[in-house]
C-alpha cells in the first residue's frame, strides 16, 4: 500500500513557520552542516550533516509524489513546474491558478478535492511514499484518516509565535506509534507512524 | 554553578495536560514498561521501559531539589509533606496556604517572588540540579533568563487541545542547543541546553 507521509520542520514549542509564513528559522538545519545534499533543482542544494544527509538520501529516494496545499506551492511558486524532489507533485486548491494547466509541468492542481488529490499522487508514487507539505493539507488528511505517517524534523528553538504545526486536529487524541530517531545538528528527526483503530 | 533544569511531559502537539489539567495521557509511559523505578514515596512506583529506567535513576540521582508553582503543588496536595524524589520541593506563591509552614515538612512555599526561590532552591541543590515542574513557573524562569536545560520527555501522542508546554514565551526566539536523546518506549527523552548569550 503506498503510504501518505508528511513532513515538517517545527520548533520545540510547535511552529512551522514564523506569523510572516517566514520558515529560515525552521530551515536553518538544511544549510547547518558541510555535507552537500543536492535536489533536482541544480540550484538548490542542502548542507548538512552527515546523519541528516543519509536521512535526506533515504527520504528523497522513497519519495515517489509530493502532495501540498496551495499556500505551499504559492510560496514556492509552484517549483517553477518541477518540484526540487524532482516527482510529480500534486496541489489541493479551490481554483485552477491563472495559466494551468501546464503540459509541460510536473506540478498538478487538483480541485476537486483531497481525497481526488491523495488518490492522484498515489497511483503517481507507485510503490512509493507520497510526500506532504503543510499543516492545513496534513491536519486535513490525519482528519480524513488519510494519513500514516507523521515525520517531524524537530528543531532546538522556541519561536514564540507562528503558525502552529497541529492546531485544530479533530478525533484528538490521536496515538502514535514510537518514533524512529535519527539524530542530525540543529535537527532532531523523528518518525511517527499514525496508528489506526 | 547549580543547573536549574526544567522537565515536563509534553505531547507532539506541545500540551503537559488536557483541558481538565489531566496528565494521564502524557504521564501514560511511566507506567507503560515492566522495569520498576521507585520513588522515596513508598506508594509510588514507575514502571517503564529500561532505556526510561535508567533515564529516570539518573535524574532522581541528579536533582537536589525541586522547584514548582502553586498548581503544580496544589494538584499533588503538596505531596503530602515529601515531594517524590526524596528531596526539599520551592513552590512558588502569591500567598502562603493555609496550615503552612510545617517544621516536619521538606515543602516550602515561597512568597517573595521567583528569584528567591530560585536561589533558595539552588542553595538546598548544592552541587546537584533544581529540577522544575510546571509550565507557568518554567515560563517564567526561561524569561527570566534563570533556565539552563530543558528536558522534554516528548510523547507519540496529538492530544488536540490542553494546557501548553510553551505559551507566550518572551524574548523569542530562544535558541537551544542540540539535545541529547534517549528513546524510552511511549516516550523520547530529550535535553536541551538553553543557549544564553
Amino acid at each position: 500500500m503506498t503510504k501518505v507521509v508528511a513532513f515538517m520542520s517545527m520548533s520545540l514549542d510547535g511552529y512551522v513557520a514564523d506569523l510572516e509564513d517566514g520558515v529560515d528559522e525552521v530551515f536553518d538545519w538544511y544549510f547547518a552542516g558541510d555535507v552537500d545534499v543536492p535536489t533536482f533543482n541544480p540550484g538548490f542544494t542542502f548542507h548538512v550533516s552527515e546523519a541528516s544527509a543519509e536521512h535526506l538520501r533515504a527520504l528523497m529516494g522513497e519519495v515517489g509524489s509530493m502532495l501540498t496545499g496551495r499556500r505551499t506551492s504559492d510560496r514556492a511558486d509552484a517549483w517553477g513546474g518541477q518540484h526540487p524532489f524532482g516527482v510529480p507533485a500534486y496541489v489541493v486548491t479551490h481554483q485552477m491558478p491563472e495559466g494551468w494547466p501546464r503540459s509541460d509541468s510536473a506540478v498538478h492542481f487538483v480541485t476537486d478535492g483531497l481525497e481526488s488529490a491523495v488518490a492522484q499522487a498515489k497511483a503517481a508514487a507507485g510503490d512509493k511514499i507520497v510526500g506532504m507539505h503543510g499543516p492545513d493539507t496534513i491536519r486535513q488528511c490525519l482528519d480524513a484518516g488519510l494519513l500514516d505517517e507523521i515525520r517531524i524534523d524537530l528543531v532546538p528553538l522556541l519561536l514564540g509565535s507562528g503558525i502552529r504545526m497541529f492546531d485544530r486536529v479533530e478525533n484528538a487524541p490521536v496515538t502514535l506509534g514510537n518514533p524512529t530517531v535519527v539524530e542530525g545538528v540543529g535537527v532532531t528527526h523523528l518518525s511517527y507512524p499514525v496508528l489506526k483503530e
